[in-house]
């Protein structure tokens, strides 16, 4: 079976008290897991994707954890696992304004940090259609931002798309390490995502969104640009023609995963040979229910996304 | 005992993922027991009607999950055991736009759809003040359907006044199947409550809310007709005098069974010689109430009902 | 991808209180999917096989919640989906001395009981080692009576081997039906599993257990005879040899499942090639565990396994 | 509708933290209801017997949450609703060898605690064919030790058979008090159940449990006289004859109620118009059952019951 | 240690239902602790000041509930503690429009009423830079009224300020009693904080919160003077100068506690040497955030306080 | 203030799946904390010790949510915060055999890791009666070695007694690295606790428990040698007399966490000037009582462990 989208990254356990409970003070957390790369696969995978994920886990049940939640989903988890490093965590307390969503990262040393390109399944990427990574990543390790670079130009030798979401983290790198460290992964990068304000405050860029995606077109020559604008919607820029795409309303119930909802499901519609503006479309409406449901995953089905692009209102089907 | 309130029709269990979680990955279910002619025997028993509910139930713990429900609020189960039929069951996520809330029923072959008029109580329905039962219950099978239709004449001749809720149901029956059934029995019944949109929909009328309600008192004779309007609020056309309820504003935890409550309240206050107004007003207050509550069921009381009525604010009393 | 390991069956929800809570008095279930064939597929598929599951469900939120469990564990469910009919169900409250463990179940005219042969994957069945399928089956409908008689067949003529665990419910048919059906299939089973009590009762046979099995090979000529004689352990003939299995000393958290993972893992061994007293051993150890563990899963790993084989006790690892 | 069996006394609401937790560091709490008369009201009316219970609470959602659970088991809460006094409480710790299991009664002048005879329906009492209340009850305040007094004596002028389980609670008075009010009432008590261990302690006796009953007959005149003893059963002493009822062995979930259950489970039978013997095993079979249920209410049906009575053993019913 | 800040007053246990349910069928609670000026210390302590609260609680597990509360947060409980008196609790049942928050006090006779000033640790009032009470504490009983007083007149002949809330609750006495009683403690207080709606219903004064403070200052000859106007902030009046505070727009979990962790973060950063200006900002950021987290308590930090301050947005930090 | 118990150490998060879930399908975990030496601490200061705590934890909710849980217990926390490392956590799955209590640590690199000296309350140590660590501290890290050998040597030279727990981790270090690292420090302990397997498995020594004692204080001078020996008890040896403590018989509930009840209760009562033979005993009552509560901590009352002192049964007291 060979699988049409290819992921690689890390995904972590997710450790949340109850809404309005402080960490500090919780008894008990709800337990996920939660990544850019299998967030990207498992929505993808929903929207009826062939996808698999490629990783490095702990051998032990936190490792085990990741895969039967990936395999939940229906992705195929490729994974190696090591008998000697830790499974990466993060702790998640959701906000109400003014507080803050705060979020603690204890990902030092992961298992994935140690990952090299020969641990994983090449072969994969080499016969899928769209390999995928993001900015996350070669924040990693300097081990992955080197297992990164050479995935990306073995998928782009074997002729594979190449998708990349910049995903800044602030709490891994600083604006000037994303900056050189992406640019130099941008010759074999098809597809770059990039929030509007990363562009402008990682990558250095001025302009509208239209003047950003025409900005790194011209640069780094991509087949595909977009700028996802958060309420704004998104705008993506492909040879040569622009897509305006409105953000759907939505009750925000969750709003961590959006973005990897966004992504999963226009690679899904790519895949399936939708135009950019109908995959654009779709992964507006994905990344809209995507934001209805508690935790990093947009657990959607094809038909429900079409009922938000339809545009039909909520209420009760009974 | 002579119970002034006599319901009949199916309960339910209802199965529902916490806030946020779908039905296809939660591991944890609420339950409880729902029906709308329950559900109105319900409210009026919690706004002081003695009140009794006619059913037919398989003989297990699920059937005693329903009547030990029904009886906590003070409601007479009169029902008829079955050994060797289903307890009828209903799914519901609660939705967040925009994704919709979504029920998914599941009571094909449950014990009521068997209840011919003998296995009930008939007794109380001559000697009750009232008798009420839904649209829902005809569409559940055609034994019950010549059972309703025969109920409603029993009390008809018995001089118990009778009331319906049209209760449309996309997930049972065509709007055609739905209008030809209820109209069959509308020469049987004296107030008739509907939503406006299924007046339109599956009566297959036009007009604003006046003209349905003047309609319908033509061709059938109803002594009062209640068009439920939702955010709009209700009318009612009694006697020639119309009767304009606006709905009292709410935050709605759980919209489910708001028009059960609106109908119990409205029964209740009827039964205990409430001007139509009245009763009107404390109907859409009580509906208010509900749908800040958690499941189908209107667990109010009257003093909170009347604080409403008055209008008096939010706040913490303390 | 060809998996070796093949079950066809009924997968159903299972819902069940916190322990000490009756069904009838309960407000909130635990939410898991239980079925002897996809349980057993999973104990296969968790100790090493390559297992798939055939089955029909419904196209709703309740078919994938099925689905989404069985693929949690790395079974590939390949399903008919069904647009009519229901998701079957079903309800256990475990007991404690002298109030017993009660099940209802809830899965009349489930989606599976329409499963016809070409409904599913019958080159799967070809191709794979081992097609399993229980006593269960048969006894839901005559469509898959039929459907059950027609698999065996089949798996027979493609030469792969057939397994086939009597697993009597008294709640689904008459013993005397049961021997019927399930006899008339044997000409087509390699490997029987049969509780003693059952070939007693059920297949209305006398004798010690060694004497069970001989003469169910002698009747019916089966390569392997199991029986499971639950503290007592298993007794296995095999080409003329006797096995006798002792049980390992267990807490039981949960019983139900004990069966399917006993079976689980011992056709997970017999593809890999061991003996069938090591098989045995390593079913009864997997059956050992399983009893720990709340739901009807084997959520084991070979390395747990083959710690209880190896007999280590208890205590606490750190 | 005329009670055949009437009960008085208080229920209290009962919080509990989860098994293994202390109540100083609990930050959730189970919650239910429970008291000696509600318990025996419920378990003689889920067991067949139209009963009522006769309490004060305040008026108040917490007075509410106690009619509530009384009615969901069928039982006819008359109350009399007082707006100035509290609700009483009780927190219970469940224990584990050696640490006990803890009660704090947080009772002092609850709403019941002024309740005098004509707050209460006399009429239920004077009509119903047997009265119950127990030790507790004069326990609680002086106005209820005079009730209590005159309304037993209503209740035998009236030929309707008195109950009394002496229920001694060292944390509400001393044995000296227990004794002297307890004797005071005896002069009206038809059937007398105590525990063994308090006849001794608080009545001040000597000698087996033949002897114990026999004394109390002698002094007192009792028709009946029932000497409950824990793991070793139960004797009843009636007309000169001597019932010896083993208990049932049970694995015990909460113990609390045990005694309430047996009792309920008694004068239901009695009721019925058992024989002594019969109803005394009836009463212990419910009294197992009982202890295999979470909280203070013995959750069982008849049919349960007499499964036990039978003797049946344990096992999984499918 | 000497603290820099003494409160005393009553804590109570705080029972709540899950959001959406109500009380009366609620089986399930959440259990903390409350009390107006253990919120004061524990809002400053967690701001840095060296906090302790004088109360008398029951010796059980009850009473070892509040105190290990109150530690958690590092407030030092100095308590006499009771063998025979009862712990208060209150119930509360947060609200949706139209349906009101509802609080139950179950606070009758609580150790705390029996308190007398040498119970208390004197000599830590007399040592601190400022001693806190409320107007709950004399409302509670008549001991309570003349401990108040006699502590008060103390704290202030020993140099020590004092801070008093007037915190008047309807549910304990009437708005006269409240104003004889409070306005006869004034005398003895330096900083009086008092809701706007409070100095017009139960001070019985007139005109705007200007004049309202200037009137106040007049009569009694405060020091500083804060009137809290809820969504409208606060304004402080002290040595002549106004100071007006709005209040920081917020997303409401709770809103129990609001006023105090208002009053705790004042008097934390008044203890500091913080301007009045200064310490009403920290102040009213303080309960904006208390209002986004469930209980009474304001569990926040100096970052977190400051954050708000300066008035960043909310959004997700990773 | 001056603690009279000092103890430093780790002190992680603690998450555990509920009773009979598996970890790597959890989807809840139950939120702790746990770590030896405050585990010792918190024992002790229950049971009317003044103690600290000494350690280093990251500037973070994660710290803080250990320093809130063992203030929550009396213990006062002096704890160097860091901003730069990580918290140590471990999972915990409690087993039924034949299936393992498992644990999975996940310490590496956490903040206490890198504690120097002086980073301490050095003065606490030397101005306590009693210094305490275990050999968990010095197996964690170099810098942990050498800082806990100087801690150790400065209690001694300061006069204050040094109690230390040998507590072997297997998944820490082997039995040779643990019996080098220990021994090179016995010369500056004054009180070894050592269970007797770890005596003869790491410390490679033979004989009956005596002669493990006796050999242990030839070799090494220790005033006092405690072996305990689980179900057996424990063995003290002091100034040439033997203590022999049965271990009081338990349902335990949880097993974690009892050899540091037993310790803390024994320092605690050494201080408090109790024999060794009476502390012994306390401290064996003290870590019966642990093991029938949930978590690694004592939450016990110096009441409760009397009454297990003087050997009172089970049972409930009402």
């Amino acid at each position: 079976m060979t699988p049409d989208l290819v992921t690689f990254g890390e995904t972590m356990l997710r450790l949340s008290p109850p809404a309005g409970e402080r960490l500090e003070t919780a008894t008990e957390l709800d337990f996920r897991t939660a990544g850019a790369e299998s967030n990207v696969a498992i929505a993808a995978a929903r929207l009826g994707t062939d996808a698999c994920w490629l990783s490095k886990l702990p051998d032990s049940a936190l490792g085990r954890r990741v895969t039967n939640e990936i395999q939940t989903h229906g992705v195929d988890p490729r994974v190696a696992w090591s008998t000697s490093s830790r499974q990466g965590t993060y702790y998640i307390e959701q906000g109400a304004a003014p507080r803050p969503t705060t979020v603690i990262y204890d990902r030092t040393d992961a298992a994935v940090t140690t990952a090299e390109p020969d641990d994983l399944n090449r072969e994969a990427i080499r016969n899928a259609q769209v390999f995928y990574t993001s900015g996350i990543t070669p924040a990693l390790s300097e081990t992955l931002e080197a297992t990164t670079a050479e995935l990306l130009a073995d998928a782009q030798s074997a002729g594979t798309a190449t998708a990349f979401d910049l995903n800044y983290r602030g709490k891994l790198w600083s604006p000037a390490e994303a900056k050189a460290t992406c640019e130099s992964l941008f010759s074999d990068v098809d597809i770059l995502v990039a929030a509007e304000r990363d562009i402008r405050h990682v990558l250095d860029r001025e302009g509208d969104a239209r003047a950003l995606a025409d900005g790194l077109v011209d640069d780094f020559g991509f087949e595909t640009v977009i700028v996802t604008r958060g309420d704004e919607g998104a705008l993506a820029l492909n040879d040569g023609t622009v897509y305006d795409q409105p953000a759907f309303e939505t009750e925000t119930v969750d709003a961590i995963g959006t973005g990897d909802a966004f992504v999963g499901a226009y690679l899904s519609r790519h895949i399936a040979g939708d135009t950019v503006g109908d995959a654009l479309c779709y992964a507006a409406a994905t990344a809209a229910l995507k934001r209805t449901i508690e935790g990093d995953l947009a657990v959607v089905t094809p038909a429900e996304v079409e009922r938000v692009v339809e545009n039909r209102g909520g209420g009760i089907a009974r």
